[in-house]
Formats: C-alpha cells, structure tokens, sequence
C-alpha cells in the first residue's frame, strides 16, 4: 500500500517512472513498436517519452550513406521476410515502403511539433501506418498535411512551424542526444537510468526494467 | 488422433518435424542459443539439425574483417551489456571474452566430427561455456583436448580427424550452404521449409513455425 502510493505519487503523477521512445520515421522496426508501445506502457504504469530523431547522421558516421538493409542485401531480405512475420504475430498490416527507405524528415519535424501541441503520439501512429500500412510517400508535404487534416490539426500553421529554425535546431539536437546516450538504431527505448534496449523485441523488457520491481 | 499418429509416425520418428541450428563459436548470442534450444526443442518434438559454420567468410564477403561489434563501437557497447541481460534473464553464467572475437575455426572441425561421433551436441555446450562462462581460449588446442576429455573422449583421434582434409572441406561446404540459405550472422535457425530466423530471440518463434500447428 505505501509502494503503491508513492508511486502513484498521492494524487500526482511525478513519480511516476518514465521510459524514452527513441524513433525514425524510415526505420522498419519502429512501426510496430510505435503501434504497440502506448498501452503496453500505460498497463505498467510507465510514462512514455516520445523521441523522434534521424539516424542519417548516426549512420553516417559510421560509414554508411543509405540503410544497412539496402547496404547489405541479405540482411535486407531477412528483415522483409521478418517484418512480414512480426506484423502478422501483432495482426499490423504491413506493406512494403517503395522507395525504401522513405525520407522521415518533414515528418520527424512535424512530430515535434505535435508532441509540443498534443497531437504529436497520434500523429506518429498516422504516419507509420500511411508508411508501412498504406504505402503512402511520407516525404510528401500533401500526405502530411492530409494526416494532419485528418487528425482535426490545421496543417498549415504546423508545417510553418515544423519548418523554423528553432524547430530544425531542436530536431538536430534530439539526434545528437540520441547519439549521446549509444543509440545506434531504430527503435531504442532508454530508462531514466540510462539504460538502452534496442529492438521492437526488447520493448517488453525495457518496460518492465522501467517500471522497475514494484511496477504495475 | 490422426494427426498426431501422423505426427509420430505411428513408433517411427521419421515425420519428426526438424528445425537447422546455424552456430559460430566466436558468436556471442550463440552461447545462450546453445545452452537453450535442446529441451526447447525436445518439448515441441522437434527434431535438430547442429550445423557449425564460420561467419569470417560471410563476413568478409560484406566488407568487413572483424566482428561488427568490433567495427562499429556504439553496437559493441551495447550487445555486451545486452548480453549480460540476457544471461541473467536465463540464469546462465557470462564473461566478456578476451580477446574478442574468439577463434572458433578448429572447434567448429572438432564439432563436426563430434556430430558425426555422437558427442557433437555436448561438445558444443562445452566450447560456448568455456568461451562464455569461463573466459578460456577456445583457439587453443590444449583446451578443446581439455574438454574432449571431461566428456570423456580421447582427445588424439579427434583432433587428427578434425584436421583432416575430408573435415576441412565439409567446414567449408558449411559455410556455403548457410550463405546460400541467406544466412548472414549467428545464431540462425532454417526450417525444412526454408523459413530463416536470425537471433537468440527469434527460437521461440522458429521453434514454433518448425513444429507447425500440430507442435506438442
């Protein structure tokens, strides 16, 4: 009983414990952990960070000018087939994305503008859907604006916004604190302490190491 | 009642459904992959296939001559603090070995030869603890006679026969038929179906696919 009302902070939710979502908008694997990871952190009492960056310039500087399933064309078809089957176990539709990978940019910078104005979880559901779903061009200003619309967002005040320099500052610094704390790929969960899980198949143990031993 | 007559094969165990398990010696989600998967894939009735091969080649063939965890800093991090987790989420006991990666071309022959000779499975338990919970030199060949003798095997023939030429070229052929299977890192598991799964955290779900949906 006491556990449980310091957790729950007695009528307050600063206690409770947090977990960052690190994501990009081209990478694969974050589809299904962002489709995923809402509920499942809510079921343990984790209060999420949503984090999108690129991994651009993380690969980049590790020698690679596109994405490693296009560099290295076995692993490219293992994770088509793989994708496949993951979607399929969580009953995700999925398409492949032509071209792959699709550029996640405007998107990422729309995101964190949303995640600023309280559309930003939403919005990146929409877009991994269009993406990986529907087959939509992500990196078309029109397709954004149509989820916005969708969303009940007005778009053009949003894409001006996404589009300032504060907010293009903002998303290379997101990248660079993703740098900062290891992550190298897409999704990566990071705990308060500073522990990093990478892999839609580590979000079940990034959770419960958040949510720690008296979790939900 | 017919299916699982079928299944069995009615006092036969020729319709045992049959799972291919890829390993290399220098790989480190190998270990727990080894050390788990026998009862895993007797509980499914689920017949194995051991399969040693060396990933240099394949490796080699992508452009690198290391381990990747060794190219690429920020990867490495992470998989050795991983594979901590992972260990001490399975109970098993792990050392980082030194020097990484690990030599593993003359236990890979000596495995081969053990598959052959009926101590192949245990043998290859023995080389991943010794590598990973012990921090031996697996390279080396005083340790791989040490533990050809602790399961009770006189290390001398082996070692002869595992130096052979007949032995060297089925290693070789190994690693042809896992790059032309598509495998392209370790641990990986192929169905008779030419289903691949790639990781230590995929053989839950490759055993699955492999027992298919009449699996114990």
């Amino acid at each position: 009983m006491m556990a449980i009302a310091a957790r729950v902070g007695i009528g307050t939710s600063m206690t409770l414990p947090t977990l960052e979502f690190w994501f990009e908008f081209a990478s694969t694997y974050s589809y299904p952990a962002a489709l995923r990871i809402g509920p499942m952190a809510a079921a343990l009492g984790v209060e999420l960070r949503w984090q999108p960056f690129l991994l651009g310039p993380i690969f980049q500087a590790q020698g690679w000018d596109n994405s490693p399933f296009n560099i290295y064309p076995a692993k490219g078809r293992y994770m088509w087939r793989d994708m496949e089957r993951v979607c399929a176990t969580l009953g995700l539709p999925f398409r492949r994305p032509e071209p792959f990978p699709q550029p996640g940019l405007l998107a990422a910078r729309v995101a964190l503008v949303g995640l600023d104005e309280g559309f930003g979880e939403d919005f990146v559901r929409a877009v991994y859907s269009a993406e990986f779903a529907d087959g939509r061009q992500i990196g078309d200003p029109e397709v954004i604006a149509d989820l916005l619309g969708r969303l009940h967002v007005e778009p053009g005040p949003v894409l001006a916004r996404a589009r300032s320099d504060a907010i293009k500052s903002r998303l290379r610094a997101q990248t660079e604190r993703a740098r900062a704390l290891g992550v190298f790929g897409a999704p990566s969960f990071v705990t308060a302490d500073g522990e990093l899980f990478w892999g839609n198949d580590r979000l079940e143990a990034a959770l419960s190491v958040a949510a720690g031993p008296d979790g939900r």
